[in-house]
């Protein structure tokens, strides 16, 4: 039998310890679960971009796959640590809204509220539930507990949200944002225009008021063009061939984009 | 059996192919060890962050792991190439400090100097022991040759000192350093206050002669706030919740650090 | 029997997830697989850099190992798809000339144009092949398919090239230029200097014109002092003893350097 499947999201930076503590606490509890580094070093406590860090990743893994999200500015307070199950993929982490993406996405959705010392380190630390809460509860699972011992039910509407919302504009099209700006520079959106094609629009930042043709393939503008397109996470990107789109237009997590159907 | 776990720590980029080809030497002579990387781009060739950084971590690997620390300023020049056994873990590495802060931690400890050959590879460089000498020592490590195999003992106080020692102060608080600054701006330092709670003192940089309340954890100030709290390295850091504290005062490895008891 | 190795390397950034997404695949289709990280956050296109990283590490992998190299420019353009066999490795990747200096190593080289889609996942996005082609078909090698069942024979020497050339100079020496800059600062050439000593030389930057000993150790010159050395890529590199060369004397990929013996 292939070995469980165990993946860490967080904004830690790999220069620090902490996700490689993570991973040794799992390995001390579930030696046979298999890790798989999704994202580390995102936007320091950003939920939205880890919201589509793990909405855009996790399909990709064998069913049954455990998944820990850790972006969690609120920790040591009172927020509530979660779990959710959703499409057979279970998730791990704070209830602050890094799995709102994921929700959306799923068919059959379900949460719990952490509540089980038992499957938590013995001491909890108020500054680290990655290593205290989240990676033992994941490699409990990985061992064999069910979603249901982790602790009560959680409605799934009571959850917080952590994705921005897109609103419908009187034209046919969407407004929506700029969620997270990939290393290439790619400004990856809220927005899942269809039909696929049609125009693209950034409201502030040097391009604002540019319009941006939404294209099937990098290769359809020159190198250094302009386009948008409907990228590898199944959202519209703000790209600039072979260059770096977020630079030249300045724009980041936040800023406001609009589609327009041609 | 749980297959034998290798750490790695080094002050490597993930951008270059140093730490695959550590961990491919690794693969070649023990398929079934489990890699694990607590930490890599660490400050280059700054023995204290290495030394933080093993000895916050190592704890959480299950007894009997081999941990491999590789940042080696004096790579090819005369320093020793050593292991040390402390507590059930085994660690290789250069004789430059960066087990200082391990030995501090551990009950039991003794080393070796590595001067067996036949442990390393045919070829040794002068420029990248990582590869050639601490990867392979540990691997055989993992294969089984036991601790004494590896070259002749090594009087623990005759090792090289690399982590920054802390004074007594005249008001019963100690005066100590900033040794190393994590993704997020935390400022962690080489006091382990007890009680747990009291004042730090900045004396240096943009917080000079600013007390900051030592607290449990971060939500005990509003958010931008600066605190100092007894972080998961179990030494006193200096934080800003949910910002960054390195950034606002302005500190760096080095700066000096005090500790009042209330 | 040893699980089969499987590398990446790539410019795709660890903050993203497109390097856990190309894992996840991977391990969907060949869940023994074991997977190895050589080099990430590569410079973005940066075709050489790519070539440079693979060809110094993938000999320290077991024979048999699988490589999948992405840095792709051309994703969704016309340009190949193809894997390449040599000394009993393979190599998966875009015909972009990122295997050029593999090649160059190899003694005995064949490749094929990947051509066989029920080798790749079943929709093809046109900006992610390293997901949708490269990963699925270095899984499917890890089961035990044959090269030969990829695709139709490439002549080798219809490859694209993607590695700088080297010019013999009139000296006997040779004209070549830095091709990699490392996190340390260390400027990686494209020259392989025989016999190993002799003078480099920089024809451009704050260092023009100035002669440097190509020594076979860093402890060689006092720290700080600037140096050339053969390191561990096998390549002449332009250092600064425990500083940073790339930044003292202004260089980049692309700055010219010649080679003279003494």
């Amino acid at each position: 039998m292939a070995a469980p499947v165990l993946s860490f999201t967080t904004d830690f930076g790999r220069r620090d310890p902490y996700v490689g503590i993570m991973e040794a606490v799992v390995l001390s509890l579930a030696p046979n679960a298999r890790v798989l580094h999704l994202a580390h070093d995102l936007p320091p406590f950003h939920v939205p971009s880890a919201a589509l860090s793990i909405s855009g990743s996790f399909t990709y893994c064998p069913a049954g796959s455990i998944h820990v999200v850790v972006v969690d500015p609120g920790v040591g307070s009172d927020r509530a640590p979660i779990a959710v199950e959703g499409d057979g993929h279970r998730f791990v982490g704070p209830d602050n809204g890094v799995f709102s993406a994921v929700i959306d996405r799923c068919e059959r959705v379900r949460a719990v509220e952490l509540a089980e010392p038992r499957y938590w380190r013995a001491e909890v630390s108020p500054t680290f539930h990655g290593r205290d809460i989240f990676a033992p509860v994941a490699a409990h699972l990985a061992r064999g507990i069910t979603f249901e011992e982790l602790g009560p039910t959680r409605r799934v509407e009571s959850l917080v949200r952590g994705w921005p919302e897109v609103r419908p504009e009187p034209d046919g099209g969407w407004a929506g944002e700029v969620v997270c700006v990939d290393r290439f520079g790619n400004a990856i959106t809220n927005l899942r225009p269809a039909p696929l094609r049609g125009i693209a629009r950034l409201s502030t930042g040097t391009g604002a008021g540019q319009s941006l043709p939404v294209v099937g393939h990098y290769a359809e503008v020159a190198v250094g063009g302009a386009l948008a397109l409907v990228g590898s996470y199944g959202y519209l990107e703000i790209s600039v061939r072979e260059g770096d789109a977020a630079r030249r237009f300045r724009i980041s997590p936040g800023t406001p984009v609009a589609w327009t159907p041609n």
